[in-house]
This record gives C-alpha cells, structure tokens and sequence, in this order.
C-alpha cells in the first residue's frame, strides 16, 4: 500500500507534497491525521508524506479512503519522546518518524516538515539533515505573535534556537524575517524593530547599538523597513510586522506573555464561577467569551518556523488539536508555493553584510 | 508652616517618615496628596515629608487639615520630567522635588523615599546620593509579579537598573529577593529560581549555570530555598517566590506581559461590545468582569524597589492614581518598620562570596 500511494503522490507534480510527523505531540497520532484531513478538504493542490506508526496511521486513514488517496504513509518505529534530550535525539534519533519527517525534505520527496514533537530534538536533527543555509550562523525559530495589526499577529524570532546572538545574527534574523512575512503573508515591505529596554538611540547592550546601524543600512537592499528599537510592550502593536531578539530574550517573552494570558484566563474563569449570579452572567455572555477565546487561541496562528536550514521546517504546539495541525498546514502550504526555501537562500546570499548584491541574485528574491 | 510641621514630624520620633516626591508620575499632585491621605487614615503611626511645588501642596492639605498635621512640606522649585534621560537629570536635577526626596532619606530624617516619576533618573540619583551598598556590584529594581501564591504575587528582579548581570550579580539578587520578601511580605525562607529558556540543568548561558552552583551554595547561609531554573511561564506560578533574572530580560519580560494583559483586556472589551446581546450579556456580567479587573490591577500591588542602596527607594507607577500611591506607601512603611534597610546591608555584607558569615553580623539579620 506505501508503494502504491507513493506512486500516487508521485504522479501529481503539480501538488505541494509537506512531509508530517505523525508521531509527535500531546494529541496522538488521531489529532494530527484529523489535521490533515481538514486541510485536504480545504486544499486539492496538498499532498502528504506521514511517517509514523503505520498500524496506526493506516486504520485511521481506512476510515477516510478520499484523503488516504493523497496520502503517502512511510513506516517507523522509533518515536523521539517530548522531553528526550537533544543530543540524546541526535544519537539515537535515526528511524524515527521526526527524523524521517526531515529526511523527506532533504531528500527532495518533500518541500517542507511538519512536527508537533520536541522542540529541541526537532532543531537539533534538522541541523544535522537540513545543514545551515551557506553564510549563517545561527538559525532562528520565528513565531506568530498576537498583535493589533490588521492580519491579528506580528513575527517574532529568535524564540530559542539559540541562546545569543551578535550584531550580524541579528541582521540576519531580520532579513529572514522579512523575507518569511512576505512569502508566508504577504507584506511588501514589513515593518523591523529591534527589540530593547528602550526606544531612544542610545540605549541597551552594545550588540544592539550595532544591529541598529546594520539593520538601518541593510533596509534598502533588504527590502524591510527598519523603524528602530522597540520595546516589551509594543509586541502586540501595530507599529511593527518583524521583532528581532535573541534567542534567550525571546523564549523568556513568549512563554511569559503564554503564562500571562494563560492567568488571566483562570482569573476570568474565577470571576464567572464566583457566585450563582456570575455563573448566570456567564450563561449570558458565553458568546462573547467564546469570541475572546477564538482570538487568543494558538491553535488559530499555530506553527513557528525554523529559518536559515536547506529548507523549511514549522514545528506545530506539543498540545496542537486537529485544528492547530491545519493552521500549521496552511502556512506549509503557502510557504512551498511561494517557493519561500529558494527565495530566503538568495536574501541570505544577497543580505550577508561581506557580500555584494547582484543583479542576478535579486531576480530571485522576495 | 514649613518649620512647624517639620517640628512636628520630629518631634515623633516614634513614627515612621516618608520621604515623598510629589511631583513625579501622570496623575498629578493631587493624585499624591490623596494616596499620602488615605495611607494617613488607615495608618497612625505614619508621617510624610513631602517635596514639590508648597502652593499646590499646600492647597490640596488645606482641604485636609488632619493630614496637614502630619506632613512636613518642603519646597522644590524643579520637576524632572518623565522623558527625561538619566544623564540630564543627574546633571540638572539638584533641587527638583525627586532629589530633594532621596536627599531626606540621605540626611536620615526619613526611612524610605517614594517616587511616580522617572524611573531611569530615580535610579540614576538615588545612585548618586545614597550610594551603592559596600559589597554591592550592581543595584537592582524588584517588582511583584501576580501570580497564583496565597499572597497573589511573587517578587521579580532585576527589571531594568542594569542591562546585565553576571553569576555573582545574580546571586546578590537573591539574597536581596529573600530579604526583601522576608521583610516586605513576611516569608521565613523565600523560594529562589534563576529564570532560564529550561529547567534542565545543561540549558541556558554560561553565567546561569555558574550562578545555579553559587546559589545551591548560599542557600544554607542566606535562608533561602534554590529551587534551580524556572522558565516564563513559571513567572506566575505558585512554585515559586523570588525570580532572579538580569535586567534586560526581565524589563522586557514584564514589559511583554503587560501588554499582553493590556491586548487580553481589550479583546475581552471588544466582545461585550460587539453585538446588542453581548453588551446585554455585559451588563449582566459587570460584577464578575469587576472582579476579574481588580485581581489584576497594577495599583494593587504597586512599587518597584530599588535593592543594593544606603537606604530604600521605591518607585511607584508613572500612572498610579491615589490607590496606587498607596499601596506604594503601605510597602514603604513595612520596610521601614521592619528595619529593612539595616538587615539587607547586614545579608548583603554577610553573603558576599567571598567574605565569611561571623556570628556578628549574623545577628542583625533577617
């Protein structure tokens, strides 16, 4: 049956093939098979590659025999757990369905991978398979970040492939950035911010005062629009599409805003449970709160991307339902069509501060 | 009036005194004269000095001429301004009502000085008139973070004095963490954690990992418990008291959070406003959505302290209202009371890696 359906994907050049690791998460292997199907039945032109536990894949996929037509199940049997190690993952790792997932592109069967698995082991891997893109240092993790601008989120990187990051890894982010808001949603020419203590000149640490001059100087060329530094609080405005920072000040942010909103909410869910009265209320206001709810779901903008490897990468929430997996889906989708991989490798090339843009290489860039 | 009242004050000796600048913060002086007057009604035992412009102050207690009784008001022809940079304010600031409020705390005739105003030229004068405490290496900014311990918060530092800290730094804000929780909120032996992108005990950067030894080291000594690395979404957790990070991430940490809080309220406002019913829906569930606000408001539980000085300083919200000078006033008090100032040199002295514990300075501890 593999062979056959391989075959299948094989003969429709035309789709966009996204490798999946079935074998990752919180949900099970059931959440993300849903996730697929909810995106097949929005999308005609996707194909899938899952690897993972063929048992189980394929009996979920008996029950749905239009989407197990577009479906290429890969056996295997290794599964890297959520809280293995990531050296661990990278000696032990081969076989799995993670592995696999990134070997698919590697290999070319695929244009990009999906994992709702472990962070840490999926970076560590698609270091090892995917190999850096020539002229960066350090890859970044970008993620969607609720914001009041019109699209409900901004982009915000590096949330933790790295621990630092100097003045030139920070031009890089906001190049790779900019050039994943465009293909992945299409803003011309988005907004950069440097993400500091304070807004003025002269603030912060040294490398920052650098990457301001880079980034200031690289914003023609790089197609972005350098706006300058800013702060904590502005994450969710709307003065700004791309927030540049290390990889350590980043994974801090996102998971103390994650805990924030995650408190408000049990404060919120307190308030409407405190009394009989409230719980009348709420029985009352149930629509709108369910209006809030559906505004500040991961599951909506699911999906951070891994940026600066030989293709694309977007690791899903551990926790991701089948509604998450097709968020994540989505914007897989949309980044192979626009043929984001190409594109981002010549922004690298051409945005490196040592090399020179050609006319050549512009023809390929967005 | 000026010398009487002053008289009055001193004659007092009993009391705890204030030192207040009344001209920082948006809300106005009125707004302080108020938090100054509901502090005075539920708390005899309190005294104010009281910096700014006499006329508008004078005109406020007036109204109040039991309060007057017991506020010494000592004019100030200069406000430093909100925008203000700490270099200006330290050039151009003598004689302001913020310097003049430190100064009171310098000379020893109040216990603590609190301030609205700007809190880069707060930090920048109070480091210049009380001086760095002898041991100390880098003063920090502690601020209580909401969260889900019985007493609602927990404490968080550095917030932004300095833009780093190595391994040392970081231990000397846990052992002023401690005594400032011990002191201000009456824990016997706080819990620490080093705020860090994992728990496991490999993650983060060099200066963390020496910093996690330093404190498993100090912990017997400085009473306090090392509970190891916590992450951001620990930040409002109940497994924790101190959070001991440097003061870039966690200005923007708190920064992040708040904005997040501040995009949640909106959201949620949003959806009691959108339809007929859902303000309908609004009304009925005012009481619970009340509720909710206040469990979350900023006033209550107002004022970052400033640790590492010959004396303490809090600063209080650049928007606290008379609620919010309040509560900034009652945390004052119980640092004053408790001999705060004097306890944390002794900790400070007595914990520095490399002076020994004697049974002397152990004595004057807590």
């Amino acid at each position: 049956m593999t062979t056959e359906l391989h075959r299948t994907v094989s003969t429709h050049p035309e789709s966009v093939v996204i490798s999946i690791d079935a074998m990752g998460g919180d949900s099970g292997v059931g959440a993300i098979v849903d996730g697929i199907g909810l995106s097949a039945d929005k999308n005609p032109d996707i194909r899938f590659i899952v690897h993972g536990d063929s048992a189980k894949i394929n009996a979920l996929l008996n029950k749905k025999p239009e989407l197990a037509r577009r479906v290429d199940v890969r056996h295997a049997d290794k599964v890297i757990s959520m809280d293995e190690k990531p050296a661990r993952a990278l000696r032990g790792g081969k076989g799995s369905s993670m592995w696999n997932a990134l070997e698919s592109v590697e290999k070319g069967e695929a244009t990009v991978a999906v994992s709702c698995g472990n962070t840490g082991a999926l970076m560590a891997i698609a270091m090892l398979r995917l190999r850096k893109l020539p002229g960066v240092n350090r890859p970044a993790i970008a993620v969607l970040w609720p914001s009041r601008n019109p699209s409900g989120h901004n982009v915000m990187l590096d949330m933790g492939a790295d621990i630092k990051a100097d003045a030139e890894d920070l031009l890089q982010y906001a190049i790779m950035g900019s050039s994943y808001a465009r293909n992945g949603f299409g803003l011309d020419r988005p907004r950069v911010g440097l993400l500091n203590i304070g807004t003025e000149e002269h603030k912060g640490r040294p490398e920052l005062q650098d990457a301001a001059k880079l980034c200031d100087a690289a914003q023609q060329d790089g197609d972005f629009e350098y706006i300058g530094f800013v702060e904590g609080s502005d994450l969710p405005s709307d003065k700004v599409d791309i927030i540049v920072t290390d990889g350590f000040t980043g994974n801090v942010a996102l998971k103390a805003s994650e805990g924030t909103a995650k408190l408000v909410g049990e404060f919120l869910k307190d308030a409407f449970t405190h009394t009989p009265l409230a719980k009348l209320a709420a029985i009352f206001a149930m629509t709108s709160l369910k209006r809030l709810a559906n505004r500040i779901d991961p599951r909506r903008v699911n999906g951070g991307v891994f940026l600066g490897l030989n293709g694309t990468v977007i690791k899903s929430h551990g926790s991701a339902d089948a509604i998450g997996v097709s968020a994540a889906i989505k914007l897989a989708f949309t980044l192979a069509e626009n043929g984001f991989s190409e594109k981002l490798a010549a922004r690298v090339a051409s945005g490196a501060p040592a090399s020179k843009n050609t006319t050549a290489s512009k023809q390929n860039e967005a």
